[in-house]
Formats: C-alpha cells, sequence, structure tokens
C-alpha cells in the first residue's frame, strides 16, 4: 500500500481499512528503518495517524504544514514521495532526518530547533494574506515545544493579527524528557477532563426536548455566559483564548475518524484556532512506548529487544562531566546544574540520580535558563547551565547581557560543540567561538578529551567570571591526558616537530596526532600542541615559538570568528608573526552524514589536513 | 524632604502627607534632571508611588527588586541614596540610566533589554531556597516587556517552581509604542473590569446576612465552582492562573495606600503571585501625559513646552531607510517591513504613514520577529526587519537557523550599531559582525552614512538571500557620498596617500578622513578606503594593493569576530599581507557617555587612532 501513495491525493482515495493497513505500513517502515539507520522513533510513531488525517484533510502542498523542530517529519516523508529514498534517511547523500525545501515541494520550511513553528506559519499566513492566496498554514508543534517563549510570543502575534492559522498542539505529555513547567500541568488538566466533550453534545442534545429543556438549554448557556463574563472580571480566560485563540479539543491522535472531523471544523475557521491533540509516543511499538525517552533519539537497535545493537564503549563526555560535578557538587553546596529539557542528552541525569534537588529543569526554554542562571549566581550559587552549543545559540543575548556585563559566575557547558552527525545541519555547533571570544571577561576553554574537560571543571569552581566550555559528543580519552590540573592560558606540547606547528584546539587535537604521522611519511616533521585554553590563549608560549617554524590552527568550527581567528588577532597585537593558515570549518552549511564523512567534506580529516599542511610547504606568511 | 531619604528605613517614617510631598519633590526631580540630561522620564513619572510603596512595604536591600529593562529605576535610584549625584546621571563618568550593581547595593541586577526580570527574579529567590534565606525578590515588569517569550518561560517555570516571587505588571498600556498583541487586549479586559473587586467584596458581604444572605452567598460560591469547574474543561482558567500564580488587581497605581495594602497581602503568598498595576505614563507632568512616547527616551528639553532644546539638524539615519524602503515599497508590493515595538526609534514610522497596513509590529519579540520575518519570505514577500544591534542579538540563532540556513531574503537592518552614548553598555552595538560573518550566506554591509544606507536598500531588492546592514543613529551625509550605486564586493578610495592606508567601515569613514588630517600635520600621508561591503569583502581590492605600504583596519565593532579580523581572514587565505593593526572597540564594556566621549574611551577618537597610527611607523607585519 505505502508504496502507492506519492501525494495527499493518493490519500484521498483510500477507505477505512485501507487506511488502517496504511498505518500500519507506515510504523512497520518505521521501526524498521529507525532500527537499521537510528533516528526520532517514538515521536514519529505517534503521530502516523495524525500526519495522515492532516494530508488528507488539507491539500498539500498548497496548504502548508510547518512541523516544529522537524523530527517528527519521517510519516510526512513517507506519504509524499520519499518512500523510496527512505533507506537513506539521515545517511550521508540521503533524506534527511528533518524537513528540507531542496527535497521536496511538500517541505515548506526548515526546522531542527524547538517552537519556531507558529512563527513561521505566521509569516506564510500572513504572506499569503498579502498575496491574496488562499491556501490553510498548519503549524504541528508538540507540548514541550509550547515551554519555549517564541510560541508565545507567536500565538500573542497571530492572536492579535486574526489571520487563519491552525496550530496543531501534539500533546504526548513529553517533550524529550516528561514535560516541565506550569502550562504542562495545565494541559494535563485539560487532559484528564478528555470526557467533556460528550458531555457537551448532551448539553446541545437538550435543544431538542421542548420547552423544558429549551429553558434549561437557555438557562445553563445564559448562566455560563453571566458566569464566564464574571469569572473573566475574575481572571479567568482560557488560556489559548486569552490569546485570541479558537480551542477545539482534546482529541485522541489515533482515532483517524475523530481527527478528520476535527480537522474539517477547524478548517472553516476564519481566524487562529488551536487543535489540541493527544497522542501516545511510540504508539505501536512495545519497547518504544515502554520507554519513550530512549526512543526519542535512537542509535540502531534490535527490534525485538528494542536493545542497542553497540553498546557504547565510553560513557559520552556529557556523563564525565555530570559525574565531575556531581563530585564537586558533594562537597559544594552553591553548585547546581540548569538543563533546557535535554536531562538525558547531556548526561545530566548522572547528576541528578545523585542530586535529584540540584538539577534545575526549565523547559525548552534557553534563554530563560541563562537569565535565571545569572540570578541564581547573583544571589550566590554556582550554576553550571549544560546545553548543546547549536540550542545555546539562543541566548547568545542573555549570555552577553545577564551574565558577562556582570562579570557573574555562570559555567556554560557547551556539549555537541564542533561538527555533528546524522541530525545535520541545524545541529552542528560550528559557531560558538564566534559568539564567546569577542565577549569581555568570557573565559571560552576547549578540552581535547574529557579528562581535560573533567579538570576545567574543577578549576571553575575556583575562580569568580563566566566561563563556557565546548566539547564534544564522544567520552573516550586520549592516552596523553590524564588527572592534570587545568591552568588557563597554559597549552601543552604533545610532540615536538621541526617543520610546522600544529597549533590544535578540541577534537581537533586528536586529528593533529593522526595527521602528524601522515605527514612524518610525507618527510614533514609536524609538532602538536593541544590548546585548551582559548580566551585567555598563551600568549607566553606564542611569543617563544621559533619564528622560522610555521604554524597552523585547527579547529571544528567556523574559520571566521574561531579559536585561529583569535590566535591571528593576538599574534598580530603581540608584533609576532601569524598562523600560516587557519584550518577550520569553511563557509559553507554541512550536512548531515556520519562525523568521519562530515570531517572529510569539511576538509579535516587527518588526511586532508595532511595534504592541506604538504600545500602548505615552501611558503611562508608572516 | 528628599534629600533627606536615603534607604527604605527612612521612607518608613514618613506620614501621609509627608509621603505626597515627597512624591511631588521626585516629580520635579525628574522632570528637571531629565530636562537637563535627556533620558526616560515618562515611565519614571509612572512609577513614583509603585516605587515609593516597594520601598515602604519590603526592606529593602535586603529584599530584592529586580526592574524589568531598567530604565524606570530613577525613582529608585533618587530614594536610595543617589540622588546627590543625580544630576550626573547619563553622563560620562556620572550615574547610569539603568540599574548598576557597582553604584548600589539597592542595585541587585542589572538590566537594559526588556522582559528578563522574571527569569533572574526566580534565580534569586531559587538561590535564596538552597541558601535558607528568606529575602523577598520582586520583579518590576512593564506590560511591554510582557510580549517577550523570555517572560513566558520564566512565569511558567516560576508556576512549577512554586517558590516566593512577587511578579509586579505595570502596565502603563504601552511599552514604548502603544502595545500590541492578544495579550495586551486580555490585560485592556481586566482593567476595563477594575471595578470587579469592589463587586466581590458585595458578594462577601452578603455572608453576613443571615439565612438567605448565607444561602445567596453559598449559592453564588458553589455555582462559580461547579462552573468554574465545568469551564475549566471549557478551557477557562485564567492565564495567570493557568500558569499557577495568584493574581491581584487590577490596582490604582498612583494610590499609594492601595498599593501598600495590596503588596502587603501579597508579601503573605507563599507561592508566585502576580500584582497588576495601572499606572499612567508621564503622570504628573502635562507634556509627558499627552505625548508619552516622545518622553520615553527624551533629549533635553524645555520644561514649560515640552519643546526639544535642539532641533535634529538632520533626519535620522533610520528615517532616511524608512523613507528609502517607502519609495521601494510604492514599486514593490511585496515589501514589508517589521518592528519589534520600536516603530519611533528605527525610523519606521515615517513608513507606516505611507503604509500603515504594511508596517507589522510583533511586539518586543525579536525571536519571532526574525522566524516570521523568514515565514514571510518563504511565503513570497520581501520582510526587512529594522532592530536595534544590541536587541538584534535576542534573534541570534533565529538568523541563523530560520534565515541564513534556508537562504531566505530577509533583511535585516541593524539600527544603532557601534557605540551608542548615554544609554551605555547594554544598548552598544559592538558584536553583530561577529554573529553575522561566520554565518554561511549572509551579505553583511556597513554604509559610511545614510546615502550609502539608501543605495544598498535598493539593491537588497535585485537579490535572493540574507542581508545585514548595519549603521549608526546619525542621519548626516558626506559629501563624499551621493546617488551612487551599491555594489556588494567593492570599496572605495576616498583619499590616495603613500604611507599607510586606513581601510574604514560605517561611521569610521568619517574618523578616519579626520586621522588622516591629522596624520598630515604629522608628515605622514595616510590613504582613506571606505569598504562598505564586509562579506563580500573586496578581494580585488585587497590583491591589488601595494604590498610596501602598510594598511590597518577601522570599525567600531569588538576587534575580535570583526571586519579587521576576516580582512586579516581572507588575506591569509589569498596569500597577501595583512593589515598591520586592525582597529576596533577593545576587550572591555564600554560604559555610558556622550558618543565623542565613548570613541575616545575607546581609543577611537580621531587623534587617538592617528597617535597610534605614528606609533606603527617603522614596524612593519605581514
Amino acid at each position: 500500500m505505502l508504496e502507492k501513495i506519492k501525494s495527499s491525493a493518493d490519500l484521498k482515495q483510500l477507505n477505512n481499512d485501507e487506511l488502517k493497513t496504511l498505518c500500519a505500513e507506515i510504523r512497520h517502515e518505521l521501526i524498521q528503518t529507525v532500527s537499521e539507520n537510528g533516528g526520532h522513533l517514538a515521536s514519529n510513531l505517534g503521530v502516523v495517524e495524525l500526519t495522515v488525517a492532516l494530508h488528507r484533510v488539507y491539500d498539500t502542498p498548497a496548504d502548508k504544514i510547518v512541523f516544529d523542530v522537524g523530527h517528527q517529519s519521517y510519516v510526512h516523508k513517507l506519504i509524499t514521495g520519499r518512500y523510496d529514498q527512505f533507506g537513506t534517511l539521515r545517511k550521508y547523500g540521503g533524506i534527511s532526518g528533518f524537513p528540507k525545501r531542496e527535497e521536496s515541494e511538500y517541505d515548506c520550511f526548515e526546522t531542527g530547533h524547538a517552537s519556531t513553528s507558529i512563527s513561521a506559519a505566521l509569516g506564510l499566513a500572513r504572506a499569503r494574506d498579502f498575496r491574496k492566496e488562499s491556501y490553510h498554514v498548519i503549524a504541528l508543534t508538540g507540548d514541550g515545544a509550547m515551554t519555549g517563549g517564541m510560541c508565545y510570543e507567536a500565538l500573542n502575534d497571530a492572536g492579535n493579527a486574526g489571520t487563519q492559522l491552525t496550530v496543531i498542539l501534539n500533546d504526548n505529555e513529553m517533550s524529550i524528557a516528561p514535560n516541565v513547567g506550569a502550562l504542562s500541568g495545565y494541559l494535563t488538566h485539560l487532559r484528564i477532563s478528555a470526557g467533556w466533550q460528550s458531555a457537551k453534545k448532551r448539553v446541545r442534545g437538550l435543544k431538542r426536548v421542548p420547552v423544558i429543556g429549551k429553558w434549561a438549554y437557555q438557562r445553563i448557556h445564559s448562566t455560563k455566559r453571566l458566569l464566564k463574563t464574571m469569572m473573566m472580571r475574575d481572571n479567568d480566560v482560557g488560556f489559548f483564548e486569552a490569546l485570541g485563540f479558537q480551542y477545539f479539543g482534546p482529541i485522541d491522535g489515533h482515532d483517524l475518524r475523530s481527527l478528520e472531523e476535527t480537522l474539517r471544523q477547524a478548517k472553516l475557521c476564519n481566524g487562529p484556532c488551536v487543535i489540541h491533540v493527544l497522542t501516545k509516543k511510540g504508539y505501536g511499538y512495545e519497547q518504544a512506548e515502554k520507554r519513550p525517552e530512549t526512543f526519542h533519539g535512537t542509535p540502531p537497535f534490535y527490534i525485538e529487544s528494542g536493545d542497542r545493537l553497540k553498546k557504547p564503549e565510553d560513557p559520552s563526555a556529557g556523563h564525565r562531566m555530570a559525574d565531575q560535578l556531581s563530585e564537586m557538587a558533594g562537597a559544594d553546596p552553591r553548585i547546581v546544574a540548569i538543563t533546557a529539557a535535554m536531562p538525558l542528552g547531556t548526561g545530566l541525569d548522572h547528576f541528578a540520580e545523585k542530586f535529584p534537588d540540584r538539577l534545575i529543569d526549565v523547559g525548552i526554554a534557553e534563554e530563560h535558563a541563562a537569565t535565571m542562571a545569572a540570578g541564581m549566581a547573583a544571589g550566590g550559587m554556582r550554576p553550571y547551565f549544560a546545553v548543546y552549543s547549536s540550542f545555546f545559540q539562543r541566548c547568545y543575548d542573555q549570555m552577553i547581557h545577564d551574565v558577562c556585563m556582570q562579570r557573574l559566575p555562570v559555567v556554560f557547558l557547551l556539549d555537541r560543540s564542533g561538527i555533528g552527525g546524522e541530525d545535520g545541519q541545524t545541529h552542528h555547533g560550528v559557531f560558538d567561538f564566534a559568539a564567546l571570544i569577542p565577549v569581555p571577561g568570557m573565559t571560552v576553554l576547549s578540552p581535547c578529551d574529557a579528562n581535560e574537560l573533567c579538570a576545567m571543571l574543577r578549576w571553575t569552581i575556583t575562580q569568580d567570571g563566566p566561563v563556557a566550555i565546548r566539547y564534544g559528543k564522544d567520552g573516550e580519552c586520549m592516552d596523553e591526558t590524564g588527572e592534570d590540573e587545568f591552568v588557563p592560558g597554559r597549552w601543552k606540547i604533545l610532540s615536538e616537530g621541526k617543520d610546522v606547528t600544529l597549533l590544535a584546539t578540541g577534537g581537533m587535537v586528536r586529528i593533529a596526532l593522526k595527521a602528524r604521522d601522515l605527514l612524518r611519511e610525507a618527510g614533514i616533521r609536524a609538532g602538536v600542541v593541544n590548546c585548551p585554553s582559548v580566551k585567555p590563549l598563551d600568549e607566553d608560549f606564542l611569543q617563544n615559538m621559533d619564528p622560522a617554524v610555521p604554524f597552523v590552527t585547527m579547529e571544528e568550527h567556523r574559520t571566521s570568528g574561531g579559536f585561529g581567528a583569535y590566535v591571528a588577532e593576538r599574534c598580530r597585537e603581540l608584533g609576532i608573526p601569524g598562523p600560516a593558515a587557519c584550518i577550520g570549518v569553511p563557509d559553507r552549511f554541512i550536512p548531515h552524514g556520519s562525523h568521519g564523512q562530515l570531517l572529510e567534506e569539511a576538509g579535516l580529516s587527518p588526511a586532508r589536513i595532511a595534504e592541506r599542511i604538504r600545500g602548505l610547504a615552501g611558503r611562508k606568511d608572516g
């Protein structure tokens, strides 16, 4: 069945039995492919019926669906002409795990970070109105994304604009981690009262009973109106209604018929509306239903047991960080950890095991997290905010304005820095140095492995200003590092070499050692220096370098505004020769694939780097 | 009276008549000082009674008040020991127009950008709880700031945390421009029904009447409860209550007695609460009451007439931009302008005069503005988002993730770039190049004056990707510019010189010409080049420069990650000598003062630059 479905029109031909079969086939395909390629499973299993219903009720691609975050767009991809390519999901050169405009006209807007869909949909709706076009715009957002402030900014603006726009609130009771925040409680309340719809129907039914029935109907309604008015004075306008939205729901998100009926009703709305749909993450696959967090984003696994194909050999850098932080927290009651809805991804679940009350999960709310951390620091605490580098971009202003201007001791732990992998361009962390280095008072660190990360963590508690530490996912440690103390502004020579010196930071230290080996084969003796302290740099080291030996910087970051650019700047100011080359991520967005493939693509594999350094031979820059 | 008030304790001694006198004296002082120094007037006149009440009810500085945005902290400064220095307000070396921790222990948290206060206050409250301390934390926020998503993230987290925290919603029906957004309508609704409190008291009064009265009381309450429950099922929980806050209000914000009574009640709350206070911007000064927008931030003025001491000689750069954009919009129906609550500050009021329906004011919501703009661009429109450079920091992630990754034709018009003036460190725009240059696909422009800005604007509509144009407030134009066409990647020689070449961008072009004149007096012939195209650079120009003549870059931006650093990077990649020096804003936060004083302080005045270039003589870097 699935292989015949290429469009919204194909779906509209199917009868009820066929639809059931289709949904089952979609689930089978999702489980099969994700078990092989890894990816987001639980959220996609949860939206099978919802996605099918959307494409049946609306005329896509003329009507436009914006997927919030976008990792729940697999079903959408399967039924809009990408079934044949689905086996390439998240693979280098294959289809993306997120909506991509280049892939299909059905993907009208790209996503990857949370809470953007209502803003984007409102933009599309406004464009439609200005251009006097008549398509529908639908934002499909999870309840987790609703903890992000952007949604609220967008709801507020949309309620005011009054234009036709449908927000589907896909309420699965969790974002990645179980949902936090007061709104979550409010949604739970709506869920619990899921029976109210039939109650409402019964009330309406009274109308048909003559005299008494009609009176009762009017009475109930006028009382409701009266009390509604009174209660509005008493501050009781519903959340969505306060924002000018019509509300439908809650609807069973696995019942195709109710879904379609409600969507058809909502389609008639002239203004903005919210449809509250209840779904179950992992629906239809027992392992994922039981462990939705594990199956949010998963590596390849055995379908029957749900176990991962490969056991992780080392704990992640995040887990090593969390273990170190726990040890410190035992000795220092000022230490708290903060996450924006990612306790597992950041490794802070290890911290929570020991100090459940000292891990604060603020929801998908990085802006608030950073300023709240600044508040805690101003109140005498020592907050550690662990966040993926690409999501840290959300609190750029707060980092500058609330943390650095007040020189508050907030530590930003930037996980997944550098080039990521299969999640692709929205998830790479290749702009953080450029965001951090120019900001006065910020200390910027970049450990070569988890041992060094832990040493840095131990150091942070001894000082009194903002610090950012950027690191990748990998927790594997190098032979060259150990229980050393971290000293800011000090670099370490790992390997001597008289022809060229490689100043490497972060994950590139390992690559530099491999490039050194390749260069040795070509007769070039390269020295390798580990540069964990990016701001401040090791200026003594720079000033004592032999000016006759050219040096090159290496980083997993955009070359502009990065480590190398900062080395060059300080060399210029110190009046010493600058780097012969700054090797980093080139000026284009890097796609998805394995980390190794992407390093190769970006020119950052050991072989590509060795090749480039050989090319520099014979040329000397100042 | 005012000169005797130094603390919260002093205030508590005053009787009613003395308080009235005090409030009048505060207003007099505010009007007097701001009429001489310029500053924020209307908002401060609106919070006189509220600020006095807060310091009387709470024990500051033990209890902590966080001022959202912070420009309404003048009254607070006057009554917490800074009356004597008040004449230095906003002057170089004088007291700041925003809370500053270094100034006073009464300033517990610094602000300048909107919507941060609830986050900061929650951080302080959490720190208090962890440290088992017992002070109160109060966030004083305007209704305008409530259009920012951060507030909502903070309310959501605070409602969930349940800790004691008081949010004062200072509702003056406008932020800077009249408020927009659906929440604003909801607050209006609460305001209109300001009579409800006395109504509630009358209902309670019934209880004392026996039999019938008691029945009626219970009846009304149980019906209310019943219907409340029903309505909660029907989605009718109040906005703040949905978020777990207790609500008090609305209260007349100019009635000291009600204010104090309500604050005392709220002080007894164990959890989070909101106090909704109605104030009038400009209260007590007729000119400001009539024109609160004009008196939001004002230059010096005549008290009697309210007229400005100096008429602006030239329109601002923003107004020149808006006039040019209007001209273009007349010819191209795809053009829309977007502002985040700053139609006046950005000059877009000129655009709105001609195209009221094509100026979209989204509220203080830069994140949403950028993504909504991306949505409009994806829908076929050409959005121009004008925003102060320092507030643009709020949509850093959206610029990368929603605009640049999809190569959408959104134009960011970054007003107030470079070093600002009396508003100080939170308002300088000295990080934008560093945010923009590393992002693939972004075109980064920096005009030397408003003529060039207009030429750039005309060019933007001919191309199809994201563009950012950064410029200062000043609309004055140079003799050297005119109706030229803008060509990306092309620089212009303004002045030849054989000893050194100054590559200047933006406002520094003018400074470079002045520095050239000073250098000429010292016998140094400096060439001056205007570099409006920052990304792409003029690589032909760079490659054709005489390698024997050293060159220097000049920009009103942090040296790290700026124009000069990018010139150096490209020179390295092209294999040509880089700049001898990159002159820009040094690595510290720049305080407040006049633009000229701050340029001097940052080493960017013509004299300081000429001095530095003379120092380079005899030294050659590659």
